[in-house]
């Protein structure tokens, strides 16, 4: 049994509030205490707002400071890789249940944040919880939006189920609940929207729970690294970025190829085998600057040969 | 308070098994009643089998039998939009948890499932609860899987907020929680993933559950259509498909570009601003078969003019 329960009551926070006071004050109003292996979910918000990160300006005039780089744009949505390495659209600025006038940074470190109100709660209740610390995102593929942990400590994260069989001994194909995340979306099932519950507590899985003293990987853990998702940008920015070829626009796209698939890029667009050379490619047909941006978005090198055609090597390690 | 809890022992499930008894046998065995508002979760999984949709069979054999449209590849993975919307790897197959030799494909339509289900317990059981048919699946930018609801009835799937506003006066940016989905973690939480846990119930949202009679949109609503996500192509995928310029290929790109946009992407890549004409651009300078990508990418047609110039136009309605 898994029970979450978000306390009502907590009232508004301001920098430099005390949350591990405040949610035990919230506690002990309920008559209700923390049990080793609980879990605490703290919304980013008052996390955000008791570390002074609310700026009097807008989103717009936030977002470039809080950008990496932009991974797709349309309209007046702008979908951004943000300092934390998230990708969120306005890089998670938040403008909602804020002060009017002023807008909300996310923690600078949301994983040191968990592990301070981790360390709190053990030093003033003595209790060993886990802590994450909640954000509210869209998805590339679906509507709405669920929390997901963007910090998180004393706690798995990913809860690994590698090398393991089923009962009818085939290897488990899907090895890594993001129980992070599915704590946070279960939080916010308790909390709401509405922006007055910005805790809620979680019983019942206190084998995700570390021993005292072990912080955990952390939620960033559970954000992959630049090049390695397949998705580093939106379908037209990814044509834009190919076709403009700037070098420090390559690693989005990821790791280089291999040949086989650059191979197979190349008879997609031009009809033709490219011919196989060593571990390079010459490439007979096809338009240069065609063939150049598709050997930018396959992490190869390209040069022109005499004859004008192209040799395409991997990049040398 | 909102409790998820997920009976143990249901056994293996068969073809033609009848889930709404199978789930019936559980609660009674541990002495427990479904009440009115509860949300049951059932895996894609067991609905699967129930309905016969185990293959003897290979993923990779079934793979373009599930698929819309391959989405990314990159070495072993591929990523397809598949017959249901739904954007996974390898289509959802499923491998583990099967007998020897046979894998399992989705259900074919996960929301007649969810009311099936959510039918038989008013039946049987007389409760009106929602239910959520839950898969689970990879996300673009983060390591690891969640749950989320492929199936639902009798359930708000999106809760909307939008026209509200917070204790601030502001607008509440972020108006819809995929609840369904969040739902769908839940219970992941619950049942874990070595398959003994078909079924979970979770209680303490039925503001969430439909009235009786009412099966609400299900969660096909919660997929993105076609075109109108970002994302509709890997990166790699996105700059092959733009260069390749095949008139199928054109929907996952979006709905046509702003003149602005366009005019944005054409100076990127040329360096070279192009012409407004009325609601057409002129483009004088940059290498033809790139211009062409460019225009197919953003929603554009094209045409070459006697001078070698670019006249692009958006596509007539």
């Amino acid at each position: 049994m898994i029970t979450v329960w978000a306390p009502v009551g907590v009232g508004e926070v301001d920098e430099g509030a005390d949350l591990v006071a405040l949610l035990l004050a919230a506690l002990a109003e309920a008559g209700r205490h923390l049990q080793d292996g609980d879990v605490v979910a703290v919304t980013s918000k008052v996390v955000s707002k008791a570390e002074g990160r609310a700026r009097a300006s807008t989103r717009e005039a936030e977002l470039p400071g809080q950008t990496l780089r932009v991974v797709a744009r349309r309209g007046p949505t702008t979908i951004v890789r943000n300092l934390l390495g998230l990708t969120m659209a306005a890089a998670g600025i938040d403008a909602s249940n804020v002060a009017a006038g002023t807008v909300l940074l996310l923690p600078e470190d949301p994983d040191a944040s968990a592990r301070r109100i981790r360390t709190g709660l053990r030093e003033r209740a003595g209790v060993n919880v886990g802590v994450v610390v909640t954000d509210t995102a869209g998805r590339a593929w679906r509507d709405g939006q669920t929390d997901l942990a963007i910090g998180a400590a004393g706690l798995t994260v990913l809860q690994s189920f590698a090398g393991q069989t089923d009962a009818h001994g085939n290897p488990l194909v899907v090895t890594a609940p993001a129980v992070a995340d599915e704590i946070a979306s279960a939080a916010e099932l308790s909390q709401g929207k509405l922006g007055s519950r910005p805790f809620a507590v979680l019983s019942g899985r206190a084998d995700l729970v570390l021993p005292p003293g072990e912080d955990g990987p952390g939620a960033r853990t559970l954000v992959r690294p630049e090049g390695a998702d397949l998705f580093g940008y939106g379908a037209r920015e990814a044509v834009v970025r190919a076709l403009a070829g700037r070098p420090g626009d390559r690693a989005p796209f990821g790791a280089p190829a291999s040949a086989e698939e650059l191979a197979e890029a190349i008879s997609t667009v031009t009809g033709a085998a490219p011919r196989a050379e060593g571990g390079a490619l010459l490439v007979t047909a096809g338009d240069l600057p065609v063939l150049r941006a598709l050997a930018f978005a396959f992490g190869w090198t390209m040069e022109v040969e005499s004859g004008g055609h192209a040799h395409m090597r991997p990049p040398t390690p």
